[in-house]
């Protein structure tokens, strides 16, 4: 079982990249990953400080003809697989090919691109599946000035808390700018970057205590190693993610508002927080790696130790066995009638000495 | 014990986060450490350089009303889980709502942040406690233009001998300006870094000299661990310090005058020396290891060289003596009266032999 | 046959410097490959967004001769030893010495220079052959202001596709200028770059799926020295490629367009994720080496135990049969008629408790 | 003895702090070293080009009063025990409280401080005194338009060769500014840094030639690990050096004259070169350590090839001398006359055979 | 031989410092070199577009006597013993004192330093000489607006083909400024680092074949530890120049055109390229370090096996021997006539079980 999710773990480790990919057009969109949903699912939250609509819309064109009058729009988009509903989106925000051809290849590495009228955002959500498989989903962000939309490949997410706060006209969110919701699924993000942590953290105390114990079973590498892997690939999510919150503080742009940055600092706090964490398991791991080298030298250590023992104890005694075992015609000592027993008092002697000595040297 | 120990301090470097924490409104204060004071503490200095006012509340409200005239303040305030009277204190002193979750939130990286009105620090005490553990306790420093807060989570610190400063009129404390008292906070926890790093410089020697004994118990990786952990907690509380540090003497802000800049440059010497110290141990636990497994190593040698030697010397002789136990009609040495002897004296040679040739090769 | 591959690619590291070409005055063209085409051949574009014209010379006069009217011109040539050849064109495009030696010297690593009328890029095109070795070839590019031309030593290239799109009007390139032909050509060659980064990562896991089943093969080691190999050669291909594109990106020059520039940002994404995977391949890499290592002790261990057991069980046996194999007169034992059915049963009771010691300590 | 000094020279690696230190008022003067002098003593130059006076003072106060007119001024310190006269000397040349606390502070690291109206500087000077132990004391220095300070412990140091070079008006040290005289001491100090370096490297190749001869014994680990510490200590001293002289030559300053910084340039250049040799002395520590490692894997293989040989030949010989011990009535061989001689040549053709195979395996 | 040459290696790779040089007056001029030349010699080229004359004197009056019109003159001096007549060449082009001092400092690290009419550069030389001994010669190069001086030890370098292209009017020389010559001596002693880096290479290739064959001797470790270095110390004479020819380049000095600035740049490109291998190489070696421990614990493991057989067969077997050499009265089997045969074929089929078994383990 442990070996299967080794394996499973590795292979998710690799260059992704479909081979159609390679070849095509520059912003040719093409769905890198594998979750076909039916239909799109477009949710619409159109808010402003007074009132709030929330629809939920299976098609691009009724999303797009929705009227709204001074209200910050969050469009939450599920079901990448959808390319011409995704085309229809990007001529109605205005996007870049290149931005569309992002937001279906999955693949990415977080990063932020500013563009004219918006910002593009990549991001990584991370979890433990109920299989505790770690699982990275990819959600691109859009903020325009008075909108933000969010593409993520299937339903269910880490936003529910966000969608409660506007619902329930808690926290800021309703009475500022969308770079303030910006703010608010990005946060929700990383948050969730420090349960993983937080496993991860567990999940090396427990192989630790393995350690500690002396266990030396061969899995235990492969166990090591897998879990090298997880720290591997939630660094890879997590790392991009600081550059990208500390460009956004930087920016001289009307779409960020300085009101907002403080906010924005506060993420990238996170963010450094969630890193530091990482560095520290990468050292713990190779760590383990070392505890388990030297189990396996202590194990070793033993074996010889009785190997050693036991053939210094019984080696000479044999040879004394095999003198008196000799056929010679004359062996005076043969014919002394306690000859036996004072023999196995020497044996005695040999034993009793050996053991001093070995203990003397702590092996036994 | 020493097994206990270790594990409790290996769970202590886990991320830490409360679950309730995950997907709260930014800016909600919910207490993340374990000491519940019965009741808040806000220790109260009013003083300029003539007087001095010293006081003791339980309650928040008392604290607010007390006028002062051109005083500078300081606030030293035990006792996080009193959410509301913290609240209260944010809003008589205008802190930004990130401002009062951060100071609640006692995992978080020593940091500096700067407002338009007063400056957010984040630093760590850490020192050994009876049990030699290494206690690591957050608090947070809020400069404003004639006032100082401190947050603890409980009271005891190292702060005693800056108050008795301020009450002795001792030094230049009650002379200058509420930069200077808070460099003097930050001084008092930063001296203390040296005691704790001098304590583990002492726990280092101590193990070196044990591996340079020869010592190869399995609990020796454990305690070699242990180690390595708490120098990367106290790498991680005094790490971030060095950039903060650096930050207070780069700010074009009046809350630090230029006179205070020259002081702050000196506690920045000291962490640049408690770094340095840090990454030397760090360095010489990375030496203990290799001690470790260069001791595994020579112990087995030792073994093997036993064995080797015992086996190299009595096997061939206990072929001897087994070819003279045959039972061959015909061997004519054992009807030799004298061979039983002469063989005694070949298997001396022969162990005498053995031994030489061990001593020049150093075996023996 | 392993063994072999190991070798040439362990040859093929080398620094390559023909000893003629040392102590040449700067500007000497010496073709430093081994592919020696008979003729040159020049594939000359001349394209507009209206037309297109493409021809397959194989004499420099004639494409020089080819008279064009406010087109851009793509000349893709064909065959480095040509060096006369090369030289016209050199002189018809008014290249730099420097440059015409460097199209010629293919062991250039990857660099972009700016030149007053002319951008001059040495990029290398990667792929595995038909025998699963990894081959990189050198592609010279300059970019004048309506012009490209590409130098590569041998036909067969990555650029297929990007001569199907002009010619069939499809994607951007027939509608822009020559800087974002050159893009189209650079993307070419990097997203080719994911094909052999899928194939390595394939390798690798092969190569570890082998080493958990417990392998311990010697010529494992070469495999992932000469895996190692091959990361280090595709690293140094791509490395200096990230610099590059930074630095197309910043040039101030009417040679790079403001709109190709978001183009060369989404290469300079690709570039960044596969050097985020040579570097991931790395840390693979030195892991597999530790489990190397780790199967090796483990089997060690293995080997111990079974003689340790072989020997501790059976070398007490052997001395109690050597006991009652010696000839005193007086042994009593040897003449109570069930003697040697009891020494049966006292033998087999050694064996049982030997045996359930080892199952104890979880050797057996 | 060696391990003794191992001991010692690891203690001094420690963070030194004397617990009173901690926590008293900043800028208070505490003596952390251990050199009491019973008098201070000031060496007084006062020089021009034309004219040089000489005195050695043990009061401060006839060195204050000591006119001088047009002059430039040496004063040597030594004896820093005596903080009163230290606070004189402070008070006279108008030096921060904080600057008076470096200089009897003999833990500091080296660094630079630039003041209003003088420059302050640390360094450490290194050498092996009478019983190979390396010292290092710490120099303070002050630099002012018209007067040079130095600040040492106790008698002693490596200033004979400027002392003399300013009485015998040798070189131009005479015919400069106070900068030069700075530059004349600090080249001095860094001067010797060559000579620790080049003891340093003596002992390693020593310690490199005694593990070429396959020593294995466990205190060379010691002797690595102190020769390990004496690097990080002789780093520690020099690193900081190239920032500090590195700055020097930015100041834009009055206190040091363009003329000078060339000499400045020279130092930087010597202290790049210091540092070069203890990063190749740090790479060749651990590469004797993995030396170390390797002679005794080498000895312990050579132990085993032992064991192996004397089994492989001995344990079958006394298998075959056991079978024909054996009892059985009907043995036809034993009634062999000649069986027993036959068995002599089977036994020896077994031990040739042998003999043969190990050394093919090359184990002979 | 092989360990000799290790030992020679080694020594060069110490700090060198004459004692006597420690103390000077900054500006003395003391060769630390060894090769003490009878008499110095002056090559003197004075050339322009349409002239050259070419000179060798052994006297420096001479060579400064020498008239010359409008012409570039390159003077290359060989013996740098010969401290006069240096100083007096200093005196002519008004060299500063140490410049001179650093032209006979053989142990300088590459350089580079700007003066108000000169550049100031000091290189090294490197190559293997005829008993395959890495050898490094210090140059050093002055350039002034219409001079080129060059220094070395002794005669014999790499500048042969410079002086061709001189004298046979050859490439660009004759036509351009001073810049461009000191650009082609450059040139000349970086392509000769590709030649170097070429035979390290081989040499690394060669080692590690020679250990992919298993050889375990304990020299190689010695040939591994002399091959890193002989890439340390090639490593300290070339990484200095890439930041060097980086200055030149970035230059705004009327001493360096424009023009020349490309041929610098390609300098560069040189540097890079050969640095890259280097780092390579030490990446490689390394990995030689590991195959050889790798090696050694497969001997270790082989040798193991074969004792574990060995045993594991005949331990046993001599118990059974045992078992019917005792001599209780009442032995059953001992009268059966064909006991003694059938105890042969029980032998033999433990024997076929055995090896079976080592055969599925794969021991066999």
């Amino acid at each position: 079982m442990a070996r299967k999710k080794g394996l499973r773990l590795r292979r998710s480790i690799r260059a992704k990249v479909s081979h159609k990919k390679v070849g095509q057009v520059p912003g040719t969109m093409i769905y890198t990953g594998s979750k076909e949903s039916k239909d799109i699912c477009i949710e619409v939250f159109n808010y402003s400080s007074e009132k709030l609509e929330h629809q939920k819309l299976s098609e691009v064109g009724k999303a797009i003809n929705i009227t709204r009058s001074n209200d910050i729009a969050w469009w939450n988009v599920n079901g990448l697989n959808h390319i011409e509903a995704l085309e229809t989106i990007g001529k109605h925000y205005d996007l870049h090919p290149l931005v569309l051809e992002d937001i279906v290849n999955i693949n990415h590495r977080p990063k932020i691109d500013e563009y004219e009228d918006f910002i593009f955002i990549i991001l990584k959500m991370i979890y433990y599946d109920k299989d505790e498989n770690l699982v990275s989903e990819q959600v691109a962000l859009v903020l325009g000035s008075d909108y933000v939309i969010s593409f993520q490949e299937a339903e269910g997410d880490v936003f529910d808390e966000v969608r409660q706060r506007l619902i329930n006209t808690k926290g800021r969110v309703r009475f500022m700018h969308s770079d303030y919701l910006l703010y608010a699924l990005i946060d929700s993000i990383v948050d969730h970057y420090f349960v993983v942590i937080e496993t991860l953290g567990d999940k090396i105390v427990d192989l630790e205590n393995i350690l500690f114990e002396g266990d030396v079973r061969q899995s235990l590498v492969q166990d090591i190693q897998a879990l090298k892997r997880e720290v591997l690939r939630v660094r890879r999510a997590i790392f991009p993610v600081r550059e990208l919150v500390n460009k956004i503080e930087k920016y001289e742009n009307d779409l960020i508002t300085d009101k907002s940055k403080l906010y924005y600092r506060d993420i990238y706090d996170h963010v450094i927080q969630v890193t530091e964490h990482v560095e520290i398991y990468r050292e713990m791991i190779s760590g383990l790696m070392d505890m388990h080298m030297n189990a396996l030298s202590n194990r070793m250590n033993e074996v010889m130790k009785v190997l050693t023992v036991m053939a210094s104890i019984f080696i000479p005694l044999t040879f004394i066995a095999g003198i008196y075992g000799m056929n010679f015609e004359n062996i005076p000592e043969l014919k002394y009638p306690y000859a036996y027993f004072i023999l196995w008092g020497v044996m005695l002697a040999i034993v009793i000495f050996m053991v001093i000595y070995f203990r003397r040297k702590k092996w036994l």
